[in-house]
């Protein structure tokens, strides 16, 4: 049985190219630099965003966490919105590694006025630890993107403060199309830049750090220190590549099947659909009544995953496994779903 | 010259009967346990908190971070409000020893509604730390005092999740008088609290930390730790001991004080006075012009200390050594010092 | 041209059955607990060290941070020897990351005599941080084995004291082909073992920690922190259940290869063979005098990769990547490269 | 009754003078840098180590810690010396506070040799942590004083490679009067020194960490993350003042008084003393049998307090307090409860 999958764009399989590419790869040692295909994917990453450098690490969290660890000192405070991955799903890691203080700005969207970033940012006090590094995460997992003009003012007042900022760019490339612009014209306002090369671009394994070259330098201390040095990593370094040079121009479809589900769902008696943040592939929604355990039993039940809500908000994910036609069979079985509830 | 100081109460002197009582009193080696004035002064404060145990540091700062370090596994999240000493003026402390998360709640007055706070505690999730602690502080540094009811409200939904609570209560005496109640019936409401002897309690040096005994037994090591075990504390601890037996009831007074000198300044033009915050020592204000480092240094050079403003908001705190008729001519010298700014 | 690469075991090419495994794995998110492969390479993991259950980390300085991170309380101190992989090549992690002290013992085998261990074992005072982790290595760095006897009675005094035991079995394998036993045996006195799929065994990514269901429940929570989830992880452990079912037993060769390689390098003036750790793939060896820098780029320039020497202690490492004509083929340039330096 | 107390020599009790001066002193808010007494106490120290600046701190441990935090980058590593009060008796703080990583080098005396040392210098590499600090500590708390050709070589090879010193001089003046020279010139060896106003020299409270301006202004933040910035510090700074100016001259009488007490100790039988570390005011001695906690029990009915055998070792300490008659009764009580024992 195909599974209709819709918890998030992290599930997608890699797909025939994807499977060719890593049984072929050619590999070395990437602990001795030695890896032809993890350095073609890291100079791919960097020149694909714009940066000098770029390195290759396991996860999401990896390359957010180490791009903490790099910028800032022990001690530090980061100034970050409190609706971030970093704070809600990365399990509280950075107080664990780099050992900074997250000063979390209430704030559903990921875009707190720059007024409010700027009361945070500390001035020079013995009783204030040093404001290390503004995080900001675009596109956002609320389902927003985050406006150029945004982005813009915050890198000013952050870089006429010599403040770092790092964003946390999972979904950069789901950000640009979006905007209709360049990914690189996103990082170009950001100091460093993480994305995955496992969610909506289909790769099995892995994310990319970018910044300077010297940013990178040191983080590949960090990175072994954290463990993610890892060996012949271009067989999954294979799959990378082909997520950036064949992946990123489908995003759009993803984005206009959201928005396809997001109108037919709403169509649903009872679903209240998110209407403000239907930016990228995700689609928020709420019920108005139901037992939420319930309908995601029946739903896999009958070949649909679905996560069940945090709070009292659903969230729908489309990515690449999953074509028009699953979701109109999501839709109408969801409809039952709910309707029995 | 004699100053009037009015930048925080932690200015005021040791009178004639602490110094008395620093020069006789009985030491001992307090790291071996032999300090016998120490080991009184824990009783009392331990005593006059209705708590089973109680730990004598070198500074507020130092008790609340041991409280910290003392409650929570490294990794763990803590709910705060972000205008709290902790975060405000503990330079990112919590973060460098206690390797912990802080989740700040945006909130002046440091009372987050009930609900705000529910929704931070976490549930159980591989991506989430554990909410390890809430921090309240009582009276708060705005210059409130937080009612009961609320400190009720905030301690039965953590019980009820096994979540403990700390109470900086650098000024819980204030809060006490403030509230018209015994100390005891706030502190009932945390499982640690923290207390100054060297506010408006008039001790030169040294804070306490109350809780359960095993609480305060594994503090001990914490406090070996963060380098606060001390030999012959019991010379500070005399002052302490005054602090408590005989400073707490004249408290009212610096209240009384304070909203005498808000009346009074309020009458100036170009003065204002935020209302409703008056509830302990301090009077926040604004100006509708001037320049504050002037302001500053005409009084000092008239035998005055003030802070300059943080942000546009002065604060003017009143204390032991501060008398009405001290007032009166901080008030005098104040008005014309801003008229000619 | 195909390389001679003795630098390490972890430079070898996963081979055409690797490869076309990972091409077919099964996989899903393993974030999720859904890919399959990953759960088969997990049970096959635990099932073959004899313990109840194994997470799939990116890295041994993973699996080693993360064993170090999921054992301790904060503040504890690690017995250990100084000469162990831990202390010397994983750029001081544990104090980022666990946050403990490491009580190195100096030691150049990694078998500090039992008396030592005891002696650095805490009781009880204020003053002490508490002995949380033991930490051995077999087979150690230095390419000695620990006999079961040594590791028997470590893990005894452990016991009796309530403190782990954790294995850096990065070669654990190695060191069961030597002794002639089972690696379980080996396993079974140590709480906890991570494992290498990416040295002798072949694969090209990923380490195993194995212990009890409760450790390796809490390890998950920890892998998050550190950034170590990974999503489709099936593809890599699609080699690593290859690994470990096929190429274990095969490392006998490699240690012969080593014993033939000692004894033919022996026979060479100038290069004395360090003849007390020839228990594993590995030859310890010094010249009586040249230059290294010029060694290693004379062999490089004639297709064969070696290290430098490390002081002035050089070592080679054969693995599966390198025949016994291989080992001829060396031998014959390294006579050549040392005689004209 | 006045006890005999041999513990240590932070048992001490303030004289009259001290308790004068305390009494009496001059006393301000010392976190707004306003105590007159605090800041000449920092001044005092600095020049009496001929160092720029200097610090007051709560404790020893507090002053090394602080040290350690202010040296080091979090993942740096630390040389020192396995049997040093940082690693003994300091609670594991540095990888709490500070996050670095120890390297204990197994050594009875604090003296490991130079070449052991340079041996333990990381070099440039990825696996390395950095070398971040190189401790010592004079006089050693086994007794024996680091001579000034060891200092000097020690500190050579570490400024050659800009690795910083520091010096844990609890006991520095011990350490000069037994040298016979001036504490500077051990003080000129070392990037920074702690000592301590509250063992030989009698005062109640704190110790001083001393170095360059530069290291002293980066001290005080650490202190403030550390919770040991203190009020009215003045009282306590002001018998440090006098421990200073008035008690350094007569450590000679300690030291004489312990080589007395061993002289007279080693004609008991069954006494064995450690006559190679005599160098201050310790004695060490092990029993050829005898039941320990019956001996210092018996003894304390008796007005003797002594600390229990480390291991199977004694330590006695004299101090101010002890006087050469003292010290007779001693011997007479000792030398009977041993024989009933």
């Amino acid at each position: 049985m195909k599974w209709i999958d819709l918890r998030s764009d992290t599930v997608t399989l890699p797909g025939e190219e994807m499977r060719a590419a890593m049984a072929n790869a050619e590999v070395g040692d990437d602990v001795y630099g030695d890896d032809p295909t993890v350095n073609r994917l890291e100079e791919i990453a960097a020149r694909r965003l714009g940066k000098e450098a770029a390195i290759f690490v396991p996860s999401g969290t990896f390359g957010n966490q180490l791009s903490i660890l790099t910028h800032t000192l022990r001690g530090d405070e980061v100034i970050i919105p409190a609706s971030n991955h970093i704070i809600v799903h990365e399990a509280g890691a950075s107080a664990v590694i780099a050992g900074v203080q997250m000063r979390t700005l209430d704030c559903d969207d990921g875009m707190p006025s720059v007024d409010r970033i700027l009361k945070a940012i500390r001035g020079e006090d013995l009783h204030y630890p040093r404001t290390g590094l503004i995080c900001l995460e675009n596109a956002h997992s609320s389902g927003r993107v985050l406006p150029m003009e945004y982005m813009k003012e915050v890198y000013s007042i952050a870089r006429e403060r010599a403040i770092p900022v790092h964003l946390d760019g999972a979904r950069i490339f789901n950000a640009a199309v979006s905007l209709g612009i360049d990914a690189r014209e996103i990082a170009s306002k950001a100091d460093s830049v993480m994305f995955c090369l496992s969610k909506g671009l289909g790769a099995p394994i892995g994310s990319m750090l970018v910044g300077t070259k010297d940013f990178i330098a040191r983080a590949r201390k960090g990175r072994k220190i954290m463990g993610g040095a890892m060996r012949q990593a271009g067989i999954i370094a294979a799959a990378g590549i082909i997520a950036i040079e064949k992946m990123i121009d489908r995003l759009g479809e993803d984005h206009e099947n959201a928005r396809y589900l997001a109108k037919k769902l709403g169509e649903i008696e009872g679903v209240e659909i998110m209407r403000d943040r239907l930016d990228i592939n995700m689609v928020f929604f709420k019920l108005d009544s139901g037992r939420p355990k319930a309908i995601v039993e029946e739903l896999h039940r009958q070949g649909i995953k679905i996560n069940p809500p945090e709070g009292d908000e659903w969230r729908l994910v489309t990515n690449l496994d999953v074509s028009r036609s699953d979701l109109e069979t999501f839709i109408d079985r969801f409809a039952k779903a709910i309707r029995y509830r």
